[in-house]
Formats: structure tokens, sequence, C-alpha cells
């Protein structure tokens, strides 16, 4: 029987319809295969040996005398760092210089990685260069938001095979930002805690749709999940911000996101995903009603009219069984 | 130069990064050229002479003793009729019993047909059924909420060949059509006027945007398009609700539809795309603040993780170059 769900967080309303769904493991059949890439690529600029194809880095993590992580300013970013943030009219209409900070984040040197296939080491590295890039950013007096992003495979929106991930930073904080915030504030006050946290909470007391918990940081499908394997990584510990993680806890989350990554390539059949750190805006990193996570969302479902009129996503797969099926996955090496 | 550019309405924000553009006309070059498709076929259950294949209609508008309109139960449908609506918590979580109301809307008894390239009687016809279609199901006490909308290829959201319609009537209204609503009463408020009334007028006022204007009826690519080729169809006169709409204005609003799908079908080479009617929640239909309007979204860019992270769309394409091309699209019948 079809059900309405609502986000604890957001109000927004899902509509659980798996009595049309296909089984678990059905969606992996639905997955194009992909051709397997080499470990270099003499035309891609991302490759070790080519790094005279990009710009000048704005941060390197070294390991061993060879870079592990490199970031570079963007070289097609859709905002320019040397711009203002200067409000103008045009008639009525609201319009603001195209101020912004675009940056790609080089996971990897090889072409041929992917952090569902890669060492947890270097996926701590590249959690490291998140918040060493989102703290420096973050200086910017412009800067009001920072989102750390991937898009993996070409439905999540890139063509480039290279393991990377994206920062963009902006001066507009958006309602799509604000409106969960001030859900966060009204819970807040009406509950006296953290709608996240409690959120969080309820989801571990549930268990159903745990995928992974550890020490710090918990993975689940979550209640009102928009699409099958949505997924969501949350810190046990209370923090706004991404920029607050600790070094132990960063570690910890490594070997979490490692872990879902790993098992939806093998669960899944490697789908294209997007992935987003949601972290406070600027200057509200302590800011006791919110709280940074990770959502992960596999580009199974493509959202119809119906999605985009109403913001209802009709979802065919119950988190439950995405969370039973991630669970019960053998990583076989 | 990029821009960040504010919907009056919404208040929600988009980047123009023009820039980085193609040509308006390069962008009918990505699309994959559709085959041609006959005007029948066997199995599919919305052809003429297939009519036993799909459930009782709903409603069926006629002419010259053939059916013309077609408007059948969703075999497929996420929710139900014959369900309540009663609010559960699941611990803390909140769940509604999926009952709505699911609707197929046939456009036309031959297969090969799309609005591109029907006649505006066929069009007229349409839009009629949609009018008639939500007035019957808003008089469901049960309804709160009416969603039609089209999808027009697989990137759209449907394999369905045969040109149909949607209409999914829900009990929930959610936050995306809430949020809106707030900011229309805040502007109401403010200003003594309908901010939909005020955005039309501008982009009336400012020209560069329009389509096509007609005595009824205005289609424009707006200030803060978030995608290229982004079209809105707005009545002129003050109606917060698609079932205030008058017989003389769904004639005049069939000839602009028409229009803009014939010169998108040209101009961007037969895009997929949704559409959708925003219209007032039931109850709300004589309210001075909304305004409904269609709104036409080709599938062109992909939203990609900034996107869904931000809620801040990166379009390519400046609406005032989109309207430009659709403008000067000649139709070669």
């Amino acid at each position: 029987m079809p059900e309405f769900r609502q986000n604890l967080a957001t109000k927004e309303w899902v509509i659980l319809a798996a009595g049309r769904a296909k089984r678990p493991n059905d969606f992996a059949k639905d997955q194009t295969p992909r051709p397997s890439l080499p470990p270099y690529k003499n035309d891609c600029p991302f490759c070790r040996g080519n790094e005279s194809l990009t710009a000048e880095p704005v941060y390197v993590l070294r390991r061993n005398g060879d870079w592990q992580v490199r970031v570079v300013p963007n070289k097609f970013a859709a905002l320019q760092p040397t711009l203002d943030t200067a409000r103008t009219l045009v008639g009525s209409f609201l319009s603001v210089a195209g101020f912004g900070i675009a940056e790609v984040i080089i996971e990897h040197p090889l072409h041929n990685q992917t952090l569902a296939t890669m060492a947890v080491d270097d996926v701590a590295a590249l959690l490291r260069t998140y918040r060493q890039r989102q703290t420096a950013i973050s200086r910017d007096d412009k800067v009001n938001l920072v989102t750390i992003f991937r898009n993996h495979g070409a439905r999540a929106g890139t063509s480039l095979e290279h393991p990377h991930s994206q920062i963009i930073a902006t001066p507009i904080v958006p309602p799509h930002v604000r409106y969960p915030w001030e859900q966060a504030v009204m819970y807040y006050d009406q509950h006296g805690s953290c709608v996240y946290c409690d959120l969080m909470r309820e989801e571990i007391r549930q268990q159903v749709r745990i995928i992974i918990e550890t020490d710090h940081f918990v993975a689940f499908c979550p209640f009102a999940a928009r699409s099958p394997y949505e997924t969501r990584i949350y810190p046990k510990r209370h923090m706004a911000s991404f920029i607050s993680v600790r070094d132990d806890e960063l570690t910890d989350m490594a070997a979490v996101l490692q872990t879902v990554l790993a098992r939806l390539y093998h669960c899944v059949g490697n789908p294209d995903y997007n992935y987003i750190i949601r972290s406070a805006a600027i200057g509200d990193d302590d800011t006791r009603h919110l709280h940074w996570y990770m959502v992960i969302i596999p580009k199974i479902s493509t959202p119809a009219g119906f999605e985009m009129g109403s913001g209802i996503y009709i979802n065919s797969l119950a988190p439950e069984d995405a969370a039973l099926c991630l669970r019960e996955t053998k990583i076989v090496p």
C-alpha cells in the first residue's frame, strides 16, 4: 500500500510506492556497464604527468614524493573570484554580480580509480582536503555558502572520467538552504533540540534503515528517502558545519563513506550518483539547530513533471529494503 | 560575465553563466533524432482501436462520432483513490495513507501526434479536458492539490510514445508549494498586488524575453530561467486557479501553447520536456496573491550536485537569447 512519508527535518513529503517496485537487486540490472578505464590517459588534464594542463593548484596533499590529492581552480567555472557582489535592479528584477569560487578536487593521480574501489586512506585524504578547502574559502568575507559535491557519471552531470569532486562558494544563501534552516529553528524552539540529532537518534532506535554505524558516524537510508538507495551519513556529534569535524572523526567517516559507496557499487551495479555535504552557511558554524551531513543520491529514477510541480518525489523502493540490501552486500575484493 | 538572478516571486536564485554557452542553435544539434512513429501500434493501450486495453474512461471528449480526448485511471498509479488520509506516527516520523487520484489523459487517437505538430483545435480540446478534470477532482474533500503535467520523452521521465498528459491529486500540500505561497502573501501585504501579475507586467515592459503575447496570455523565458529555453505561459487576467479560466481564454491559450511547443520543436530539435500547470491549492481558488501559470522545461541540461545541494541552477543560455531564438523560429509546415 502506498504511503506519504514526511522528512522530519524539512517537512517535505515523498510518496513511497513500493508496490510498483522491482526487487532491490533488479536496479543493478538497469545499469549500463561502464567500459574499464586505463590508469593513465594522454589527454586527461587530471592524470599524473599531465599537471601542466591545469591551472596552478591552490592546494596539494602529498605522499611519498607524489601528490595524493590536488585542488585546482575550475577552468570552466560558472562564477568568477574577481567579480564583486554588487546588487543591481534590472527593472524590478534583482541581479548580483557573479562572484564565486569554484575549485576541482582531483581525488587520485590514477585515472581508473573511484571512491568505491579506493583505499580508505585515500578517501580520508580527500575528506581532509574538503575540510581544508572549506575552512580556507570560508575566510573570504564575500563567501556566504560553500557547497562540496561529487558528480559520478553522465546521469549525475559529469562526463569527466577522472575521479574528482567540486567546491562552489557563493555570496548567496538561497531559499533552498534557508527554508530547512527555518524549520530547524522552529523545531529547536519547540523541542529544545537539534532536529537532525533527533532524526538520527530515531533512525538508530528504529534500526531498520541503518546501513552501518560506527563510533562517530551513522549511514542510513532515510525514512522519507526521495529515491531508491538515497543514503545519508550523519556525524553523531552535534556540529553545524563540516569545518568543525575532527581528525579522528574524518578517519572514521572515510571508512563509512568508502563502505557505503563500495556497497552501492556492488549492490546497484556502480550507479551514477551525486553526493553533497550540506553544511551551515558561513557564520552559523556554531549554531545549535543545524547539523552537517552528507547525502548520496544514486541516479536511478528520473524526476518528472509531478516531482517538479509538487516537490513530492515518488520512490519505488522502500528505504528499509534498500538498507537491508546494502547491509547484506558482501564486498568481493 | 556571470550573474546571479533572483526569481521575483519565489526568491530563488539562478546563475546565468552564458559565457560558457553554446549558441542557441547548438542545443538542437545535441538532440538525438527520434524515430518516426506509425499512426497506430498494435500493443499501444492508448491507440484508437485498442480502447479495451485500458480501464473504463472517467471522461471522454468526442468529435464526429470518434473520441478526441480520453481520460482513464492510471494503471500504474503511485496513489490509490480507495485509501484514506489517516496520519500515523512511525516512532517520531509522520506517515499518511497513500490516498490520491491519478489519471492519464490520452491526447489524441493517433500514436504519432504530438502537441507541437497537432492542430490548435486538438490542443484546445486537451486544455478543456484539463479544466474539466481539475474541476471534477477538486470536489473530492480529501483532495488538497491537483497537479497537471506532461512528460515528453525519456529524459522527461516517460517511455510511453503515445501523446498523453497526467493528473495527480494529493491530500498533501507540500512545502515546495507552500513556500512560494508564503512569499506571495508577504509580497501582497507589502505591495498590495499579486507578485505574479507584477512579474508578468515587468516582463512585458522589458519585452526582451517575450516569445509571444496575445489578448489573454503571454509566453516568455523568465528573467531567472533555471535552464535553457525554460518558458512560462501566464494568463493576463488575475486568477489563482486554472479552474477559473474561461472558454475564450482557453482557445487563446491553445494557440499560444501550440506555437511555443512548435517553435521549441523546430528551434531546439524536438527536445524532451516537462510541462506543469501550477495552480492554487483547493480552496485558495479566489485568493488575490496567487496566479496560475504553465511552466515548460526542456530537458537540455542535467542538474548535478551543486543544484541539488544549493537549489541554485546554473543556466548556460541567457533567457533573452532563448526568447529571441524562439521568436525568430519560422514554422515550416
